[in-house]
């Protein structure tokens, strides 16, 4: 069995750059992009937005698919082997400095002197009759990364969820919207007081409480509607709405790790901060699946780039151990 | 005098990218370019360096100034204002959330709720009498950036410096050069022990200790030979070179703050681990000017992007009070 020195896992802005840079400096670095794992295509969650915006260098836009397209091709070109298949399991040696052991779902076995974990989350979402077709058609799981779409601009925008990011995100849409809906299934919310009271206290954010989302109607090219339903008394009705965000929260893909990584409460991978060094001594993970605050494509990104550099300076200890 | 929502001091990476997050949430983003601001043109160091490779989503390379239009494009597309004026101070209040005050230069006043500094930092370099034909014709300061341009392949390559970084960018030309020659003026290394033991161990690494660099000669194009001097006995004399790289440190550019932010003992900005916050309530930092680690166009733009998400949670709070 060959022992790679250096095994990438994901295929969304951190494990490509992270195999950029490794393949740059000649590392030749192998990079596992899963066959369909976490319920994403390769690529990651940016295969299932239409317009990036915000990435720094493309200032006409760029679609999320084409931009992964891209990172996948300069990591290609700087050498670096990838491979469509889901790793299913890590094995640590109890000694350091001994390669590790990478499973695939298909039972192939890998050895690698260094890992970087870059798996990514998956925003949770709420299942609707309609979902399939509106889905960046109106429906979003981000609100920082669509919510200034011009299609989203003077309309009736709904969030779902209950917590501190459905709130940022309300709060974050009354600067596109004519009026912002929180739709909750409870009678409180789980956020924060100073979020509670900003939600609260805008004009601009109603919260309907007791309620849930059933389905969504449009045109086929946008949603039109949201049909509601509430609770006490039970009703249902219909609003027009032109966006559907879920703010429902994300699940890390770390179930694979099978707690031999430090994971929080929510299933992220634990890093240092400022830096992507997970529990393990050689293995450093970039991207969602140790952040859940900043979540972009570009700070993903620079976490991969630094994934590369702590991972080249792994490689050098050990050389000269 | 207008209270500016945010104002931005910088042009690189990191200030675009906060400029475009912020031009896109609606804050009308200030940005002050400066103006041979750390005497480098309004773009930051990515000015100086003709490909850039490893920025992810630029599978053929790109030109770092090129890069920069693009950035400075997106960002007056989504409603930042640029301004071409260098800041030479900030006031901060005594009472928080009190607006600070920004001086430029030529003596304007200007208001701001909340600053992202990124004014980066500069390589030092060491003047020579070809500096200007062959910069970046082989003169480099980044290994890491531009070591694994092809003109550098196979070539005998000399890196100027003795500390840690000079060791790391010695040690990483060795994967492309045919030959690594460290130039030290002294008789021995600053460096940690551990990177002494692999320079000085490296079959591909000869130090040049009590050696100067005194010129580079070349065809116009590309150097050619580099000129040492050697102090004891004193000698000078011509070597083949196809790459000079300085490793002599960065200097950030900080002096304008004049002791009000807190600074590390090389004048970088100190921020919270995995935050861009600084010790002043509402001033943010990000890109090479509170990094000197990692220091990439895609980290400093990463940081960009945390730097206004954490600069818009303040103004909510700040609003909320």
């Amino acid at each position: 069995m060959v022992n790679e020195k250096l095994v990438i896992i994901g295929s969304g802005p951190a494990a490509h750059t992270a195999a950029i840079y490794s393949g740059r400096a000649e590392l030749s670095p192998l990079l596992f992009e899963g066959f369909m794992a976490g319920g994403v295509a390769a690529g990651g969650q940016l295969t299932t937005t239409n317009d990036v915006e915000n990435f720094p260098g493309f200032p006409e836009g760029i679609s999320g698919p084409l931009l992964m397209d891209k990172m996948r091709e300069q990591s290609l070109r700087y050498g670096c082997r990838i491979v469509t298949k889901t790793i299913s399991g890590i094995h640590i040696n109890e000694k350091p400095f001994e390669p590790f052991v990478l499973n695939t779902a298909d039972n192939e076995e890998y050895l690698a002197d260094t890992i970087i974990i870059a798996t990514g989350a998956t925003a949770k979402t709420i299942e609707l009759p309609n979902s399939a077709t509106y889905w960046q058609k109106g429906i979003s799981s981000c609100a920082v990364c669509d919510g200034a779409l011009p299609i989203f601009r003077g309309k009736d925008l709904f969030v779902v969820g209950g917590g501190d990011s459905a709130c940022e995100e309300a709060l974050f849409l009354t600067k596109f919207a004519k009026m912002v809906y929180l739709v909750h299934r409870r009678n409180e919310l789980r956020a924060s007081k100073i979020m509670q009271r900003r939600v609260l206290g805008h004009d601009k954010i109603e919260v309907l409480w007791e309620h849930e989302i059933t389905n969504v109607l449009g045109d086929e090219k946008v949603i039109k509607k949201v049909v509601l339903k509430k609770s006490e008394p039970s009703q249902v009705y219909e609003k027009a709405a032109g966006g559907l965000f879920f703010a429902i929260g994300h699940k890390p893909n770390t179930d694979f790790l099978g707690g031999k990584i430090t994971l929080d409460k929510d299933g992220y991978i634990v890093t240092e901060k400022g830096s992507t060094k997970t529990n393990v001594l050689g293995i450093f993970a970039a991207g969602d699946v140790q952040d859940k605050k900043f979540r972009q494509a570009v700070t993903a990104a620079g976490t991969g780039c630094m994934a590369f550099m702590e991972a080249e300076e792994y490689l050098n200890t050990k050389d000269s151990k």
